[in-house]
């Protein structure tokens, strides 16, 4: 088999074969193909596409590239959950200890942020004491125990879309709907859970730009996943505003917290509740999604899920007070408003840029080394469809950098769009799959 | 500017600027611009195609990435020749001579042959004490003296064509038309001519499998040529069966000798009437083709041509004598007969195999290190549209090497094919642009 004969075949529209796929991905990770063939070869993908079997092969060769985790000291039917991420998404933090709390086992990895926002493990690290790097033998013995786990992506986990993705990163193919799908997909198989749920967005803060992008993303996934012989569901949640008020790890918590407390934003708890119903559905816990819906809510409302949430952290070694007293959370020493220079309506928002300017107020991650902000972040006070009075204030900007503020206020505003006619709210949830 | 955005540009379709692509090239021939990128690059490039001002400026910026030979010493209208190769192809040794002859001066640089036959260079080194590393003054001073001289290609001619093509055969890029124009064509406009005439071969032993295609690859070159301020015309030809009957280096001068006495086959002398006709055309020295194509052929009936390129080489120190008495060259050690099978019409010719077949017994070169074999080769017997008898000669292998024999002759009797029903010889002009 020649490299040469796949890029070839690939440019030309033909199917790839098993064999063929499995030949790329384990010569390239194995450094037998180099890079220059490898990305002549992702163009061609990215312009010609990939059948379904294509991408199944390709999405369970990267799994099987490294280690795969074996789930099966864990008793029951063990769901994880991915989103594709977006701007002030916390719902791991809510979802998890509700579906815990239900009794059913969430084992799950995360990877840390790396963009404009921490990643789950970065959030919870605001907890002193919080330990992510669990052995597999600590993380068996805790779901059993509690429900719940959430442990740091080990180093080997899929080694082949790691090199893959860095390369895809520098030659302008990254925006393949194959080519994500089988990136994302590869990491959940080789995570080893029986129930996948999947949380793509859509909108001005997702990578998916429209509803239209992300129903086509998350129907390739969840046919992978349930082609591999996972039962996978898809959630095509709103992305046009950022998700909930709060932008940034601890203020991301304690929005996490209050929502556990059932005094959670009306945005964040249905995209909550629809994806702990997925999960619950998946597992086999419910018959059918409303059923799972409601039992989410009970969870909350009955202060089951919150307990669930400070076990959790207590488990891995947190300390739970401050999620009992969230006042406890270290502060920015600079909070600035950012106040509406004109009244009107809030038709859109900018989200991607909004997650930007976080960034810039030190919230993620530049580069793989950068340290995280843990208090910084931003408070969005509006949402589309809201009225504005010139001088209501819109946002409040947290950074421990002054130096900083003034150009986050003047990109925020530029960000927050002011009109004189309403637009309708956006639709929380967009699609159930 | 940076790579990944020329690279997203192209992708999406758009039209690169001069300032663009200058930078690509110029980046990667430096090697700022890393393999990875440019193989993405040139797939985009594969996928998308290239508006006619990009593949100029494309052009352009290769010609420009090394020497530019400045012919201005000669006097007079440069004229260079150009084939995009096919197997028996000799062209070169009839043209020049009879343009040459006709007083219009031909200052050609040739590079050598990487396939199944040796390149104009090495043909020429069949004449004993022939020298093709000519120094840039010998080269103007012989042009202006005996109006030809023939040298081989520079090491620093389009140096970013060098690198760009040994990237693109390795990752499956060859086949786009603007990268294939656009490749010669710096060679062509960094050679320094005035006047350049394209032979663009089409059919089962060209690269170009179709007239069609044949016919927009040459269109494409002539564009650029023109547009670069260099009078450009192409000849589309034949090569749906061998030119002639030698392939072979030896053999194929001897068969260019015989031409140019006179006795040269049909399809050869039409061709090469074309591309001289074509060349004093574009040099002035006539005012339409068929007063080139009359002038071409009384060049050869005089004996003029023929003594011209006595003289030619006699004047790069070649032995003359060769050409005067053909028999003097080496002959290979073992001469085999291939008969044809059935008695039948030759209907079609897999002409690349039988240039694979000619690579087989030692004529070209395999790798860039492989020596030539100089008397070894083919002369085909037959064309399409004739009648053979089963036990009829089809063509006589030479070679020193009797070990390959026996494979050659099997794969030479099936790229012959042989039908009951007789088909059409081919035209052996297919277009003039």
């Amino acid at each position: 088999m020649r490299m040469y004969d796949c890029i070839s075949a690939k440019k030309a529209g033909r199917e790839l074969s098993k064999k063929e796929i499995e030949y790329i991905v384990g010569g390239f990770t194995e450094g037998s193909i180099p890079d220059y063939q490898m990305s002549a070869f992702l163009m061609a993908v990215c312009l010609k596409g990939m059948t379904e079997k294509e991408t199944l092969f390709l999405t369970m060769a990267m799994a099987e590239s490294g280690d795969v985790l074996d789930l099966s000291p864990i008793e029951g039917k063990k769901v994880d959950k991915h989103s594709t991420g977006g701007v002030g998404d916390k719902t791991t933090l809510i979802v998890a200890p509700i579906v815990a709390a239900l009794k059913v086992p969430v084992a799950k990895m995360s990877g840390r942020g790396l963009g404009h926002t921490g990643g789950t493990i970065d959030k919870l690290e605001s907890f002193p004491g919080f330990v992510t790097e669990l052995s597999e033998k600590k993380f068996y013995a805790q779901v059993n125990q509690i429900h719940l786990a959430l442990m740091a992506q080990t180093a080997n986990l899929a080694p082949a879309d790691k090199k893959i993705y860095a390369l895809r990163d520098v030659t302008a193919t990254v925006d393949s709907i194959p080519l994500i799908a089988s990136s994302i997909m590869s990491k959940k198989l080789a995570a080893g859970a029986d129930v996948i749920v999947l949380d793509v967005k859509a909108g001005s803060g997702a990578f998916m730009k429209t509803e239209e992008e992300a129903v086509l993303l998350a129907k390739e996934m969840v046919k992978i996943g349930n082609d591999a012989g996972k039962k996978t569901c898809a959630v095509v949640t709103d992305m046009s505003q950022p998700l909930g008020y709060a932008i940034g790890n601890i203020l991301e918590v304690k929005e996490a917290i209050r929502a556990l407390r059932g005094e959670g934003a009306k945005d964040l708890m249905e995209a909550s509740y629809t994806l702990a119903a997925q999960m619950l559905l998946g597992a086999g816990r419910v018959v059918d999604f409303n059923e799972g819906y409601a039992l989410a809510e009970s969870a909350v409302k009955s202060g089951a899920a919150f307990e669930k949430f400070c076990e959790f952290v207590r488990a891995q070694g947190g300390d739970e007070s401050y999620a009992r007293n969230p006042e406890k959370f270290a502060r920015a020493a600079f909070v600035r408003e950012v106040k509406a220079e004109k009244k009107g309506y809030i038709t859109r928002m900018q989200t991607e840029e909004i997650g930007m300017v976080s960034l810039l107020l030190g919230v993620g991650r530049e580069t793989k080394e950068s340290v995280i902000d843990l208090s910084a972040g931003i408070q969005i006070c509006v949402k589309i469809g809201d009225y504005v009075k010139a001088g209501d204030t819109i946002a409040l900007l947290h950074a421990n950098d002054n130096t900083k503020m003034a150009e986050a206020e003047i990109r925020l505003l530029d960000a927050v769009i002011i009109e004189e006619n309403a637009k309708k709210s956006p639709k929380h949830v967009l699609a159930i799959l």
